[in-house]
C-alpha cells in the first residue's frame, strides 16, 4: 500500500508561528520545509491596554484556527519584539508599554489546546530563519543581525540557535564600542545602535551638511541614495555606521568564532553602500587568525523571517520550551 | 566483598595535564575531584628551536610517567598559551616562535600509549578550572578572563565551556571598545588589552605622571600600590582599565547572557583597586534587564588554574577531543 501522506513533508510537522511586533501582528501556518500555507495579520494596537493587544494576538490565532490545516498544528512559536523572558514566557515590548511582563506564553496556550508554546526574541527568531532557510543555512557558528530602528542580532553557536537563558542572547545592538561614545538610551554609551540604527545614520548625515532631495525622504534610505550618488557626508554617515558594526561583529567573533555575520533589516537595503565598507572595516576589527574566515553577506529571508523563525524554533525537536502549565 | 576503591574517586579517573606558558612548561597528575597528585615543571625555553622546546615537554611527561600512578592515567589534556588550534591539534604560542603550527596534539599523543589528548587554550583552561573547582562553579553561563602581560578569557555556555571550534572562543582581550581608540599589536584598535593589561595600566599611569616608589617596581603592582596610597595617576590608570574591562565583560553579557564574569591573573591582585571601579563601571555599561543579574568576583584556582582546566578538559567526557591518529 502506498503512503504518500506519510511521506510528504508538508502533511506533518506543522507549526504555527506569531510574529509580534510594534506596528503588525502576524501569524502564519509553516510546514516542515519552511512553507508558508496560511497566513493572517492585524496593526497591532499598540498604543492600548494589554487586553486589547492580546485580542488582536486572539484574533490572528482564530484565523488560523480557521483553516482546515490547524488539527496538523504540532506546536507554536512565538518570535516577539524584546526584551523577552523566555524562561518565565514573558514579554515586555519596548513599541508596546501595556506590555511589561505580559504572560503571552501562558496566555497563547491557553488557546492552543495543550500544544506545547514556545517563545524567543525576535532577534533570535530571525537568526533561526536564516539558520533554516537563509544565508546562514550550513554554518555552525553564525551571527544574524536586523539593522533598522533598532540594531537586533541572533546567534547560532554549535549548529543550533542559542537563545541564551532568557532567549536574548545576540543583543549586539546594545554592544559598547565606542566606551566614551554618545549616550545611548539604553543608559550605556557608544552602543552599536547608538551608530548604526537607521535614525542615527540619517541623524549623523544631517549633522554633517547632508540634505534631503526632491522627494523629502530624510530616512537612512535617502541618506543611501545620496550616498550612491557621491555625497560625502552621506557616505560619510554610512562609514561610520559600517565601521561600528564592524567592531560589533569582529568582537562577537573573537568571542564566539563565528564564520559568517548575516545582516537584514531595511539598513541592509543600502546594499554596497553599506557593505562595501562594512567589508573593508571587518578586516580592520577581526584581527586574530581565527577570525579570518569570517564573512558578512545580507539576509534573504526578508520580511518572512519572523514567522519562519518562530516556526523553526516550534518544530525544533531540541528546543528548550517554556515549561507546561 | 567490599570493594572500597572502586568508589574512591582518588582510584579512578586521572588525568595527565600539561600547561605551556612562555616561561614555564608544567605538568601534572589529577584525580577526579580535582587533587593534585604529583606535579612535574621546566622553564619554557622559549627562544631556542621547535625540538628544543618539544623536549622540555617530554621531559615533562617522562616524569610524570615516572610516577605509580601513570597507570591509572586514562587521558591527557594540553592547556597552552594561544592561538592553539583545537581542531588541527597545533599550537602557536606568541611567546615561543619557534612553535608555529606546531603539531603538539600528536607529538604528545605519540608518548602516551594511546591514550586520549585533548588541547585547549589557556583562556579556555582557566575556565574550566573556575567552572570545575573555582568561582564559577554551579554557573551555567560564565565568562573568566585572565588580566595579566595580556588579557585572556574563556566562556561556559548552558552549563559547559564553550571553546568554540578551534578552542579560541572567549578572546576578550581583542574585543574593541574604543573604535577610534590606539593601536593594539593584533592589528586591531582599542582593544581591551590595549587598555586593561598590566604594561598597559603601567604605561598610562607613567604618562599621567605617576613615579615608582623606593622600591621601583614600575609594573602594575607598584601602580597598584601607589593608588591603595591615594595618588590620582595611579588611581587615574586602574579606573580606566576598569572602565575597559566593563566594557568588554558587559558586551559578553549582551550577547551571551553570562551571569558572572570571574577576574584572574596578576592585575586582578590588586584587589579593591581593580574591582571597586569594575563594579561600579559594569552599571554603565551592562544595562539591559537581563544583564542586571551579573556579578564580577576575584578567580579562586590560582596559579594551578591550567593545570586544573587541562585536567577537567581531559576528564569531560562530553569534551570534543582532537581526532586520534
Amino acid at each position: 500500500m502506498h503512503t504518500e501522506p506519510e511521506h510528504d513533508p508538508a502533511a506533518t510537522g506543522l507549526a504555527a508561528a506569531l510574529d509580534i511586533g510594534g506596528t503588525k501582528i502576524a501569524g502564519a501556518l509553516v510546514d516542515g520545509t519552511g512553507r508558508i500555507l496560511v497566513r493572517a495579520r492585524r496593526p497591532t494596537p499598540a498604543r492600548e491596554d494589554a487586553e486589547t493587544v492580546m485580542g488582536a494576538v486572539a484574533s490572528v490565532l482564530d484565523e488560523l484556527a480557521g483553516s482546515p490545516l490547524w488539527g496538523r498544528v504540532e506546536a507554536v512559536g512565538i518570535g516577539s519584539a524584546g526584551p523577552v523572558d523566555a524562561a518565565a514566557g514573558t514579554v515586555s515590548p519596548v513599541n508596546v508599554p501595556a506590555w511589561r511582563g505580559f504572560p503571552l506564553v501562558d496566555r497563547v496556550r491557553a488557546r492552543v489546546a495543550g500544544r506545547p508554546v514556545c517563545l524567543v526574541g525576535d532577534g533570535v527568531a530571525m537568526t533561526a530563519a536564516e539558520h533554516w532557510r537563509g544565508a546562514a543555512r550550513g554554518y555552525d557558528d553564525a551571527l544574524c543581525l536586523v539593522v533598522s530602528t533598532g540594531v537586533g542580532g541572533g546567534l547560532v553557536l554549535g549548529g543550533r540557535p542559542h537563545p541564551g537563558p532568557t532567549g536574548n542572547a545576540g543583543h549586539i545592538g546594545h554592544i559598547s564600542v565606542d566606551l566614551d561614545g554618545d549616550p545611548c538610551p539604553c543608559g550605556g554609551r557608544g552602543c552599536v545602535e547608538r551608530i548604526a540604527s537607521g535614525p542615527n545614520i540619517a541623524r549623523r548625515a544631517l549633522a554633517a551638511g547632508w540634505r534631503p532631495g526632491p522627494d523629502g525622504d530624510a530616512t537612512a534610505a535617502g541618506v543611501a541614495a545620496a550616498a550612491r550618488a557621491g555625497d560625502p557626508a552621506a557616505r560619510g554617515a554610512y562609514d561610520r555606521a559600517a565601521r561600528a558594526l564592524a567592531a560589533g561583529i569582529a568582537a562577537t567573533a573573537t568571542l564566539l568564532e563565528v564564520r559568517i555575520a548575516v545582516v537584514g533589516g531595511g539598513v541592509a537595503g543600502a546594499g554596497e553602500v553599506l557593505f562595501a565598507p562594512l567589508r573593508r572595516e571587518l578586516r580592520r576589527y577581526a584581527t586574530l587568525p581565527f577570525t579570518r574566515p569570517l564573512e558578512v553577506v545580507p539576509a534573504t529571508t526578508g520580511t518572512d523571517a519572523g514567522l519562519l523563525g518562530a516556526a523553526a524554533a516550534a518544530l525544533d525537536p531540541r528546543a528548550d520550551r517554556a515549561p507546561r502549565a
